[in-house]
């Protein structure tokens, strides 16, 4: 689709454990270890079943065209950030084993702790499991590709996608993924990060605010797609 | 800008020449011949002044800091379509000379003659001029790059500016320009072709919707920027 999945509204600051404080009262929390990492071409199962629960949630499957096979033929063509890039989005019980496979030159992945009320149930671990690294499972991911403006004469990034699974919502992993894009293009001297929201959808719109970002209300998305595309074959 | 300059609106269906037909019934015109090709570094100066045009045209100068420099320093960088490519539009009142510098494996320009009621007076010809070809004079560009849509698992075409210098305005020419582009997506087997136009400029949306493009009324454009993006630069 044409647009960042509208992300779950801000995560509410960690509150209180729920548990009894230990004798050093250290909080006695669930912690959720999360980070984001650069995809590979070995992903794209996992992006596939992402993009397609995204459709659903927008319930815009009938839009939804895309084959593990199509994802493989268009993504990872150039370096990261140089064209269409993804950030994925894991998250493990455990603290992450050190993945030297995943640091690059481009780009090191990112590590945050999130503490939670309760242990957490993922009905689709199965599903989002890499299988190699004990319980890490895929829970999300951001694609994104350099826009330009002319009038700044620079680079930005625009936003395609930003999705999480439903059970890690609410829990700040949203505004981590869009914050490691912008953090990112600031590293890249890019002037601007850019995406889409849909005009109802106000609790998306609040966090965007939020996170700093204008919305823009007079520019409309015009498109020209399918048959009315095919049109322009031989048009000149 | 991040936005293609609203076009002017479909030219006229040429009207019959005011002249008296000659002898043999040909109708006396002023042919104007004209070409897009794909621009080159040498032709910055001039892309640098049309873009300053446009800012002038959407009273949005306080926005335009991009210099000849920076436009160097970041365009034609990767391969024609791959990453930021521009279609430089030329006219002239002669044919033009074939200039085989200009065919390249990865585009052919196209040439379009237009058959004006009177002959034009260009006052910029100097400025526009690349004082090499006769009178050959640069009237408009249109700067596109390759954006993704997950939904369809493909490539597209996003067009962030499209304009065409004012005294060649109402002729056809930025249809020529954006049926380029959209041919082209064609060609590379490309999903779609997207812009963005502002809500009140119905002149620009009717002829954008006469070219088969639809405007979706529900979407609109985040934008972080300036020191509220600046803030994210240690953000994770």
């Amino acid at each position: 689709m044409a647009a960042a999945a509208p992300p779950p509204p801000p995560a509410p600051a960690p509150s209180a454990p729920t548990g009894l404080p230990d004798s050093d009262s250290t909080p006695v929390g669930h912690p959720l270890f999360s980070r984001i990492r650069l995809a590979t071409p070995l992903d794209i199962p996992h992006i596939h079943k992402l993009i397609h629960q995204m459709a659903i949630y927008e319930k815009l499957t009938h839009l939804f065209t895309a084959t593990e096979s199509s994802l493989a033929s268009n993504l990872f063509k150039s370096p990261p950030f140089h064209s269409f890039t993804i950030f994925l989005l894991e998250v493990s019980s455990q603290p992450f084993e050190k993945d030297t496979n995943f640091h690059s030159q481009n780009f090191t992945p990112i590590e945050k702790i999130i503490n939670l009320d309760h242990s957490l149930i993922d009905p689709e671990a199965e599903t989002f499991t890499n299988g190699i690294n004990g319980d890490v499972v895929v829970a999300g991911f951001v694609l994104f590709f350099p826009n330009y403006s002319t009038f700044l004469g620079k680079p930005g990034f625009y936003v395609e996608d930003l999705f999480v699974r439903e059970c890690y919502r609410r829990k700040g992993l949203g505004k981590m993924l869009l914050s490691a894009v912008a953090s990112q293009a600031v590293k890249m001297g890019y002037g601007r990060v850019e995406w889409i929201v849909l005009d109802w959808n106000v609790n998306a719109i609040k966090f965007y605010e939020e996170m700093g970002a204008n919305v823009l209300p007079e520019w409309r998305i015009c498109r020209l797609t399918g048959p009315a595309l095919e049109a322009y074959r031989d048009a000149l």
